[in-house]
């Protein structure tokens, strides 16, 4: 996957005098989150990514010009786990259309858990609130194409990986099958959705497909290039190709900015003004229109499930370039 | 399954007189059960039950003797339904201890729906609040002996074929098959018992017991044999056999009183005075302590899913022969 | 309030030898229940209450002959508090009627704290669940007669002083002023209940009658006096005088047995099978139906708010006399 | 109020092609935002609130050059309600600062309603989930300076009034007082905010300047004018004048994106891209960043509670101006 070397693609800036400030700043936040780091903890529900070294921290940005930026351990391979709920939204939107999906989830923050199924019951909206919590992510693959958990997560995976600068996408085996044996919220879930009406596929199929998503393995590098085609709403910059529709790239955002770091959401959309997604692998991803693709990389998480290194190299970003987006 | 018949058990009847008058209140609460059974709806959420025939209303008494006395559809077979629930608890609380069955499942009424999952994500209990709604008795079945579903059911029915003074109990297979076809919300509900580590046999294992269970046949008749046990506390009067401890039948008849006619439970308790349990195929088993066990049939429902004709007939027993017990 | 000797009463016992293993009986439990009220702790919400010492243990049994049977700290006033509402809801049934109460409040349990407002919004019942957590009690005084909350609490108390054998009932004013200025979750309540259309007084009015109505002293002596007359269907049976209708005493009764122990209710009924009511003053109200009235005194409280000593003692009563009425 | 002429403001603008077409196209959305009110409904809670002409429909942009442009009913006065909650959160975090507001006062959305007292009581939090649905609005109500409810509100309206570009601020007494009269729920939420030790003035007091900061009189072209300030961060750009912190204006802007317009605050999000504040007296204020501050006025509400034509108007706005700034 790293077949790209730091020393290219820093080389291909144009602006050294400002880059080198820049990579400066980002070497300095790295530097700073991998301190803060210490007081996280690596996610330990699953033994493989319960084994993950916590002192790692990463970070990649990506500018205007499709330039790249790296720092620390930006080509570390990590499992997505929750960022994909990022990257499956606008490709299912690009492939049945807005509509389609907005009749089985919906499009409100919730406060709720990740993995809550209370609303499934309780609320009158008899669909999940939003994209980004498990209920919304599980209808999401349930709708991508596909009669089988391969044929769906690979159908993803093809989709994703021109997005994120890479041939092909690896999974992490092991990661996913342990999430196929301990993932009994998600079953739970899921056969809700199905009493609910709201799964266009078999729930094994949808859990396979969905577990195998989670288990995409990415690093801050490539996942920065993917920030970046929704920060310039769906242009590859640097080549200027279209990647994505608009529409799936701002809707995307949207629903990351009230959404996107579980129940830290709306502290984090308040202290960076940033639309970001994070997942329990370690990772986020973080879309400043018009300006930066930036992705970190931290597997030591807080409270919220949130890296505690990504939180502040992405709050230290927004304030030194003025990122706030509101 | 009928092969006693009315004549016979009407003449073991040692008191015509008392017995005459008893008849005579129970065929008129029967004809005025079925009359008010008009506004009931038949459950219509499986094929094989929305076909039955709602004007069907049927009763039985067993009392202190043994004797029975029956009258209307007291011999159509309908399937438990939830009234297996008061029929697992004692058999698994006999089987391997109250202690052990409570430290899986709670002994508190909720106010919620019978197939509500909200407390098993909200509450601090971390297990269902009582045997008596679908997730505390889903606990129960899978606290039942056996490796597989058959196994399990299996020993069920052997254990409370006697009770219903029967030689043994058969299913109705459409409807059990449809349960296993449909019943996502309860998939939904025994995953996540799985994950909160309650499930004491595989999820699958477990469900398919569990939707056999409710849809053993039993008739009035039957049913009241079992009640008259709960109302002796375990004893069959007419033997003098011992049928279950004291302990399990006292556990289980207070838990009918608070948690065993669904959302209208705390209603039917105040009104009657009786503990029973309802089950959506039309049936309600209420043990009037020390004096009577009874049975009702009437497939026609109210709003919480109770026989129209059957909660009538009880409260109308309750008042004329005052069963209020608290 | 103790003008009454205990020689004196126990005098009137015309049975000596079974009164007197029932003394010993009683002795012993509450020798027993003082020592495991050092694991409770005292109520500390009001500065009044914290003050109590948790040692204090008594109990009283009133027979079907009115004989009344004390030990330990039978005498020691203490306030009401939830006790009371099993007091005022006969008192305004007889007062208003059954179907007028039950109009503005529910008859079905919980599982929910006694103090919740999440059903008052959450439900589609639009009325507190039961008259035995705060907000059902609220709207049962709110249905006393009265204009202020003293005529309230005088009518109140002028019902309950003959149940409780007493000429006249006082009041702990310091309690009383405590609740008022502490009791901000009440008042949440009642402005709740008051939007709802559910308050028949000024939130202020019924408040003030509330606070003092849970203020009121009585001591484990005429507590147990009134719960005779709950045990006898609404009789004095010393002077064979209707003190309260059947329906009222059954009604109270049932509505306690579901209610009665805040969270811990149905456990109390597995284990006693009598319907009782408790208190944060330390106070337990039981009624063995036909049998009789049980009350304990033991401000020591266990995590649900029950006096431990009380529980301890009528779950030792209700094995050791076979009380159990289920 | 409205001693600015629409003319003079009008010839204020220094491209009148452009301006022409800003007109022309206000003035479209203005008039099918007309047409869409037939289907909403005018607030009915309060009989001063449910006498207003539902047909009323107004719009105002002021643009980078503090030019105004109107367009319908945008001189017609109507009270803030909600709208006032983000003029509010600005003036109290300048006044006291961002850290004392959250802490006691969170930053999340919630997706319950925007009256909704269940997660006082269910959430770990502690503390209103944000300041836009009403019990974070009380709080920081309660936060403003003033020991008396007039003093509280006074100071709010001095501060805000030169935001409108106003020199005093009128409020509706007859709405002011039905408040008063009829908002038991906020009475309700207030003193559950008492109990949680997070209110910082005696709850009578914050109610009174509550209910009067809602009632304060404002129309479509002042709104703007303060949208403005929103969207330049604090700056009046006519004058070059700091009217907020850049701080205040960003955290505002912040939570009025993920939680401003009640239940349907994600689903505006996703279609407009812009933060906004929606009030049940019709109006909604909105801050494109760097381009326009807009308000618009329509009294007819969706289910939700927002305005029906000014949705559609921004919506419409949002799309033509691209203001999508997510």
């Amino acid at each position: 996957m790293n077949e790209r070397s730091k020393d290219d693609t820093e080389s291909r800036s144009r602006d050294p005098g400002r880059a080198a400030v820049l990579a400066g700043m980002l070497d300095n936040l790295v530097a700073r989150g991998r301190e803060a780091a210490q007081e996280g903890r690596v996610a330990d529900y699953i033994p493989a990514l319960a084994r993950v070294d916590g002192r790692r921290v990463g970070a990649a940005i990506v500018d205007a010009g499709g330039r790249i930026l790296e720092s620390g351990d930006s080509r570390v391979a990590f499992t997505l786990q929750s960022v994909s709920k990022a990257i499956a939204l606008p490709y299912v939107i690009d492939t049945i259309g807005e509509e389609a999906v907005f009749s089985r989830v919906g499009r409100e923050p919730t406060g709720d858990p990740f993995n809550s199924i209370i609303r499934l019951e309780a609320s009158s909206l008899r669909k999940p609130y939003n994209p980004m919590i498990n209920a919304g992510a599980i209808v999401v693959t349930s709708l991508m194409p596909g009669r089988t958990g391969a044929e769906k997560v690979e159908g993803f995976r093809a989709w994703a990986a021109p997005l994120l600068g890479l041939d092909e996408l690896a999974e992490d085996t092991e990661v996913s099958s342990s999430e196929a044996a301990t993932a009994n919220r998600n079953r739970s879930i899921a056969w809700f959705l199905k009493e609910l009406g709201l799964l266009d596929s078999p729930v094994d199929v949808t859990l396979d497909a969905y577990f195998r998503q989670c288990a995409t393995l990415v690093d801050a590098a490539s996942l920065a290039r993917f920030a970046a085609i929704l920060a310039f709403d769906g242009i590859e910059t640097a080549s200027g190709r279209r990647m994505m529709t608009p529409r799936a790239a701002r809707v995307t955002k949207a629903l990351m900015m009230s959404c996107g770091l579980y129940d830290g959401s709306g502290s984090f959309c308040v202290e960076t003004g940033i639309p970001a997604k994070s997942g329990v692998g370690g990772g986020i991803a973080a879309a400043a229109k018009g300006r930066y693709g930036i992705a970190t990389y931290g597997p030591a998480l807080d409270a919220h499930g949130n890296s505690v290194a990504g939180t502040l190299i992405i709050r230290g970003l927004s304030e030194a370039l003025d990122l706030f987006e509101i």
